[in-house]
């Protein structure tokens, strides 16, 4: 006889994306939304978190031009030719490596915005409005980048 | 004999809000609780999160002086009389709607809040601070507005 | 005969801090790490939340150079000396207590920063990159801060 009580699962997996420019905006949604109808999650969430402190993880609309008045905005907040203490190699003494480049600008901007975005699934869909996507925003590219993306809830047997 | 096994549950709803202003903050802090307590939670999260790209979700002090000031902020950080891209009806070629209207410098004070607030709850209350508020951020009103809310944990039966 | 079916679990913590100047960033990740280990938690998430309205949750790098930078950008967008309607006590109406300071600023740097943080664990550890710290930010210090720390998860038995 089978029973009806939900099952609780949890599962992790990790996104890698190869960045190509200095800002860009990489548009994770398919991939997320295939990720929680293969993990079969009936009610739960999806906490989809940068390792990276140069990097974000944002939700707005999916439309070019806009992506561009985001780099803009962006920029007035924290000039990329401007002067940061943590770029100042002269003075600086922690977290030095070889393949230091000047990102003060890329942390400022980070900081702006989130390191993670926690999204709801109810009825096995990923909660998302009409003009809703999720974004890896690359501040400090081109690099090699990871995600960590965590789902839990209710699973129907 | 009944068991004393915690018992874990997950619930979904949507909160509908029609916003009357361009810019307005909206508390939802009594509906959140009342949620919590309906949901019979004494150990677990709440995550309320948008559903649209020109809103967002904070969590700060209800002071009316003080939402003038966050208001003039964001103006600051994205004019409403600003040009943006994402405005320009010439170049733009994706998602036009009918009823498109200027709304980048929306989008942009989106970017620099954040779309989703995660809440822990204890002994079966919100963990909230004192000045602690929940607001839904209309950036681009007046319209209508969905919120989902889901909240998961540890029940005492 | 042991069942391997996982235990689901939930726990509460609050962490206190006591801060010593007005804007102040301090470096939580080793206490959080320690919460982690101590739940016995394999796959899970960790949030981090602030309980005040003048403080935030970031995630960056800990390097004294860069919090200077961040200081300065904080400055930027919501000066000390600027004038804030929240302060001005000749209008304002609620939430006044006696001990009451000018701290319209202090709000406004919070409405710019998030103020939780939500963490994956997987195969019992944090997930944080290499250069990944999790910080309390002081925006209206000294004061004694809580934070509150919800951990749940899937426990190997």
């Amino acid at each position: 006889m089978e029973t009806l009580t939900p099952a609780w699962t949890c599962s992790h997996v990790r996104i890698h994306v190869t960045t190509t420019r200095s800002t860009e905006f990489i548009d994770l949604t398919d991939r997320i939304e295939r990720l929680v109808a293969d993990a079969g999650l009936r009610f739960g969430m999806v906490n989809i978190q940068t390792l990276h402190t140069t990097t974000a993880v944002i939700v707005n609309e999916h439309e070019p031009l806009l992506l561009t008045d985001f780099q803009r905005l962006l920029e007035a907040a924290a000039p990329a030719d401007g002067r940061y203490h943590h770029d100042d190699m002269a003075v600086r003494r922690v977290n030095l490596i070889e393949e230091e480049r000047p990102n003060g600008h890329s942390h400022c901007r980070a900081l702006l915005l989130p390191p993670s975005a926690c999204l709801n699934i109810t009825e096995g869909r990923l909660q998302l409005g009409r003009w809703q996507r999720v974004f890896l925003v690359e501040l400090d590219g081109p690099r090699e980048r990871s995600v960590s993306v965590l789902l839990f809830g209710e699973m129907l047997r």
